[in-house]
């Protein structure tokens, strides 16, 4: 099975500014919750979302491109993840701190 | 000389959003890099910003209601500082993580 990776940044074109408008909208923060708990991924149409696909693509591509997640295909599916390492390593305690906060 | 408080949001009513879109802008990040210098406070004028001045109270404004700055009066002087102990109460390590971003 063919497995691409999405266009997304390298972790030194990764800009706080970016990461911090990509986390700060409800559905994107909730996307960013479901991930944080499937560290192996998740298939984006199975993240609980009340929007359009649309909207939610629109999300997941905001994420991807700020650098917050990255996202593979195999075969039809496009499965998501938190680039954890990357944030951690670039903003300490960042993602931590966000995903502390009361839903 | 009297001392008053512009409105801001109690910390129970500050949303992880908010304070994620308040600090998701350059010049925001700014003038929170300069008041995570200067604890003890700065006069809003005092932050060298490459913005004119209605933009300046515009930024802060923004800080304020979102929970990430309070403001007090001195006579004429308004006097920012960051609501450091709130948001690491409530979000332990995201201030630390964004202020560790390169600039």
């Amino acid at each position: 099975m063919t497995r691409k990776q999405l266009p997304q940044p390298d972790r030194a074109e990764i800009r706080v500014e970016a990461v911090l408008q990509a986390l700060g909208e409800p559905v994107r923060l909730q996307i960013v919750r479901a991930l944080a708990d499937t560290p192996e991924g998740i298939a984006c149409g199975e993240i609980e979302l009340p929007v359009t696909p649309s909207t939610r693509a629109h999300h997941l591509r905001t994420l991807r491109e700020a650098g917050v997640l990255t996202t593979h295909t195999e075969g039809t599916r496009r499965i998501s993840s938190l680039r954890r390492e990357d944030l951690d390593a670039l903003y300490p305690g960042l993602l931590t701190g966000v995903l502390s906060a009361d839903q």
